[in-house]
């Protein structure tokens, strides 16, 4: 029988709780899919592990990360480490990032169900139908290229970063997007965002992205859009970037943040991480990639300990963790399913549940229950 | 008496048309105010300006606005001279820019009317009372900073931008952004945005804005937002961000465009980008500042030659080119409330009225003559 190994780091706040339901799911999996054994450890990473040894990603936790088929995590930070603090718990994410090689950041944002069209902050002839896949890369652009920080000589006045991106940087963050859009069927179109009307960097990704996917996936549907646009686009009109948004580092930072808040609440959104453009379900031969997965969510310090987060997104990373390192499309589908079904109000017998950020007072712990239930 | 020079630039598409309408706005300021002659001049710029002279910002053009009290501009641009063409209208307006020392884009975001709210993208509960006004730097930054093509030696596998910062460019936007809080009553709170978490720039930036203010503008509330946080809230709780938005060109540009859309039409919104601190309404002695006032949106090609573009963005902006420029507060004022007027549901005879943006019939020059009817 396989055996996968997952690393999972709860991190601060809410994360040790919202792991805590869905690893439940994971379990679930491993108990009723006959030929899988699951090996979840636990380590400390972010804030916590800033506490107990002084790095944000200490090297045990690296080690087992390095060595994992997927890590889950949680959530990190808060105010006892924050941006004043010599060490920060993000510098342990970023870290993380590039030393796993996770250069692709998948983010859905989407209705898991229709029944939430009413918190969306957008009205509900805008934000219904809105099904957005941001495909961001994840280790280049200014958040690592050269830096010089102001207190350092020579040219003391100021301080700058470096947007670098290179021909094979762009062309395999390309290949991901269209590996997600073809996942689809039809197939999804691709929108690739950029400024390049000003920035060189993004004249070499609109030609890298252009001619890559004429010649490898021709039968993909690509358009371009600035950055600018797309910010207004993504409020005014988002169904129109429907389909993959794929986009460099910065530009995906601000893009998936916007469009995240369309379907109502960050804490029902999941995130995957990926080291390598993933298989195609269809395909017969099923090739793993490593990869982070973790709700958008933060560490919500504010609400950690009370047993009201929402667990879902969290829950729905698994589902992603399934896919994409494990090779287990039928379960995540059959994850996605129950969450859909204990979210729609069309359901009875307790379900239509809504945790305290869908205005609902649903526990965690009660929604982790019952998505177990109904799978 | 006072003569003032003011260019004008109509340049593409709509552009002509809506810069007629705020012409006769302008006209009507230099009739009844009795010690202002105003001397206007209109000159070619942008794409009609590679058209007729290979250059977008032709030499006449630049030496006029740089004799000029104010520049009006209409829009640039069209699929004509799109991103493959050598020569494209943008440079012309980056170079001008830059040439002028225009290092501060101002650009509200607010409901000129209350009877504005259904046409927002956004729940009128979540729209309804948003004010706010971007700052944003316009000649630093990644826009300006040292760049490489794709296709310039050595290391030709890459190309890159860079985002650079000096102490006195923050500085001097940070006084622009005080003077704009200022002359509320009463004054704004500011919320600098930046990415102090990942870039070296912002780090600089939070610094330097942070000082100016406190040893400058103590009394002014202060806060600090990330760029994505930032793009979360101006869709899920703008009001939230209500006050003075500071930040830098890159950040600038994609938050005033996610902003703007927020009021419902592009059409409705002006924007000014000076070469200097604003004097305040109430100080004794006003100071001009050179700009260059134009509408936030683009030349619209699709609907050029038609008359139905709304002129209230232009408008708009020749009521704040009389405040910044040539000290006439009150007559800016007297434009701004005419606008409101005639977008007002509750005033009868004729009032209320829409163009085609706004779900309405009106044509451009209609909602021109009824401004300066109520005017
Ligand atoms: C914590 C921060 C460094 C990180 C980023 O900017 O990438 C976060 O905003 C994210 O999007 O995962
Ligand atoms: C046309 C373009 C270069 C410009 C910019 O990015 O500054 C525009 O988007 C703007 O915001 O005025």
């Amino acid at each position: 029988s396989k055996s996968f190994k997952i690393a999972v780091l709860p991190g601060d706040g809410i994360g040790p709780e919202v792991t805590g339901e869905a690893l439940k799911v994971l379990q679930l999996v491993a108990s009723k899919v006959a030929d899988v054994e699951l090996d979840v450890q636990a380590y400390d990473f972010g804030g916590c592990a800033i506490d107990s040894t002084g790095d944000p990603l200490p090297q045990a936790t690296l080690n087992a990360c390095k060595e994992a088929d997927a890590i889950l995590m949680g959530a990190i930070g808060g105010p006892k480490w924050g941006v004043n603090s010599k060490v920060r718990p993000e510098q342990g994410l970023l870290a993380l990032r590039k030393e796993l090689g996770l250069y692709a950041n998948i983010r859905p944002a989407s209705f898991a169900s229709d029944s939430l069209l009413d918190n969306s902050p957008l009205k509900p002839s805008i934000a219904q139908g809105v099904d957005i896949i941001v495909v961001r890369e994840l280790i280049g652009g200014a958040y690592f290229g050269k830096r010089k920080e102001h207190s350092v000589a020579p040219d003391q006045d100021t301080a700058w970063d470096t947007m670098i991106y290179s021909v094979p940087e762009i062309q395999r963050i390309t290949r991901v997007a269209a590996q997600i859009a073809l996942s689809a069927n039809p197939p999804l179109p691709i929108h690739s965002i950029d400024k390049a009307n000003v920035l060189a960097s993004s004249r070499l990704w609109r030609k890298v992205v252009t001619e890559t996917l004429q010649a490898e996936y021709p039968q993909l549907a690509l358009d371009h859009q600035l950055v600018d646009s797309a910010a207004m686009i993504i409020v005014a009109s988002p169904r129109k970037l429907n389909g993959v948004i794929l986009t460099e580092n910065l530009f995906g930072d601000i893009l998936s943040d916007e469009s995240s808040v369309i379907p109502g609440s960050l804490g029902l959104l999941p995130s995957a991480s990926l080291a390598g453009a993933p298989s195609l379900p269809s395909s017969p031969s099923f090739k793993p990639t490593p990869g982070l997965y973790e709700p958008i969510h933060g560490s919500a310090p504010d609400i950690a300990g009370q047993g009201i987060a929402n667990p879902i997104g969290t829950i729905l990373s698994a589902a992603m963790l399934l896919r994409y390192s494990l090779g287990l499309e039928r379960e995540a589908k059959a994850i996605e399913d129950a969450v859909r079904k204990v979210l729609d109000h069309e359901n009875v017998g307790g379900l239509g549940l809504r945790t305290k950020d869908l205005g609902g007072n649903v526990k965690t712990t009660e929604m982790g229950d019952k998505i177990v239930e109904v799978l």
